[in-house]
């Protein structure tokens, strides 16, 4: 019995990606290897997830109003329909707001491309105690541009390393970054897309570039690859999710952020006063007359 | 029948700060005066709340994402443990947290008082289709430097009509605005306090300089009245809202988001494609091969 449950795989070593290299075509979008099965088993673990999650973010929260500088930082990228939003709605749903820090980036505005590429991501870094979402990122910096041929490819390569060290100082601020991208299948992005185009509530999700960026699919995914690979860091590791199942794409980010937050073992903070003390004050001596 | 529903005064006319002034020792914060009257009734009228509010949330996300610039502000002031963190865990927890900003306002850092009181709020205004929630706000700025004395009377003072022109600006800017004060009586609040102190995974909300401020209950009391008199105007009204009890603070708050998210009455936008065009590109000439 021991020895079987040292060889099971935990979910960390299984999704993570590794500096020696990475060929999305071969990683499989529908898998679910590691973890629940079946969407009703999901659910239920998904459930206890976010109990044992509330707790702990409870506890950085306290942290942080202590004095604690740590946070968590979730990344999430992917392709269009892989399911940015729906992971932040069943994921950081789990949680109570008040802790959390949700940013979805758009395409850059004038204003921000007069910056650093870095600058908007800076001001959009959790405060103490929180944990942040980034519905898209600084990683679009090396997809766009690179695909698209918008700045010269030692620019472009120039911000691997940038993001990296990014990254490393974040990290030794007290940032708790995990970073997951949400790989689809080609197939499986059609099939949302179109079912976005059928339902007049979702017509607003859609746009048609969209399509212009799905004719790009490879270059996208090496593009993918290579920021995977050499932004996989040890303090702002990379997970590839499965994400053709949305159920089992939920779980998976709940998983790894439990993971996560566990090793942060966040804990209620010392008071930094004596409660006796206090509680004489106020029942013996009650300031209010 | 007509009669009698033309007759039953809505929450927003109940609860809402009026000109003529206010004199909270007057208004009961254990109170329920419109809306459920018992714990149960108001769980089950929350739920129906939630589910109408996170499909206007929607909508306004939804409105955004199009081009529109709408957005919702909700602003929570109250004494130490009115329960402006618990309001946000029940109300905002009612919506998705994609389309939610949360801020809490702490005391002033050095870098913040070296500008002017609104800049730190400015940058912190939620962006188009989101809604807001101001855990503290801009109006700590008419409290705690008037009751301490840290400024002169002519600094406060000009700062209601310095926030009413702010707010004036930010409605005419697409932002919709509610605020709230959360009242509660003093022995309500003494048996917070002690219970904090009396539980060890709530210490950490509690800290020694909240007895100097309950010491100078009048003072704020004062000082509340002052602002929820001279800063309720018509783009941006206050509320008071009962909130000795916890089941019907929640309740009037969320119902108030509701009326104000009816009012809007966000809706999908039109899309600037033509769906059935879309369709065919996909289908027929799916640009990826």
């Amino acid at each position: 019995m021991a020895k079987k449950s040292a060889h099971v795989r935990s979910i960390r070593d299984v999704l993570r990606i590794h500096p020696e290299g990475v060929d999305l075509a071969k990683v499989d979008p529908a898998a679910a290897p590691v973890g629940p099965t079946t969407k009703a088993e999901a659910a239920k673990d998904l459930e206890a997830i976010g109990v044992e999650l509330d707790r702990l973010q409870e506890n950085l929260y306290a942290e942080g109003v202590g004095g604690g500088r740590r946070r968590v930082l979730v990344v999430l990228q992917g392709m269009d329909t892989s399911g940015k939003g729906g992971t932040i709605s069943h994921v950081a749903g789990l949680m109570n707001p008040q802790g959390l820090r949700v940013v979805s980036f758009k395409k850059p505005t004038r204003a921000e491309l007069s910056h650093d590429f870095l600058w908007r991501i800076r001001r959009q870094v959790p405060g103490p105690g929180l944990i942040g979402f980034f519905d898209r990122s600084h990683y679009e910096d090396v997809l766009v541009p690179r695909v698209d041929k918008l700045v010269p490819p030692s620019t472009w390569r120039a911000r691997y390393r940038q993001i990296n060290d990014f990254e490393a100082e974040l990290a030794e601020s007290g940032v708790t970054i995990l970073k997951c991208f949400l790989h689809i299948s080609p197939e499986r992005q059609k099939e949302r897309l179109v079912a976005r185009l059928r339902t007049p509530e979702k017509l607003w999700k859609y746009n048609p570039s969209d399509l212009a960026v799905r004719a790009k699919w490879s270059l996208y995914q090496q593009a993918y690859a290579d920021l995977l690979v050499t932004c996989s860091t040890d303090v702002a590791p990379w997970f590839a999710v499965p994400s053709d199942r949305k159920w089992y794409r939920n779980w998976a980010v709940a998983q790894l952020l439990l993971r996560t937050m566990r090793d942060l073992a966040p804990t209620y903070p010392e008071p930094a006063y004596d409660p006796a003390v206090e509680l004489a004050r106020l029942t013996e001596a009650d300031p209010l007359r």
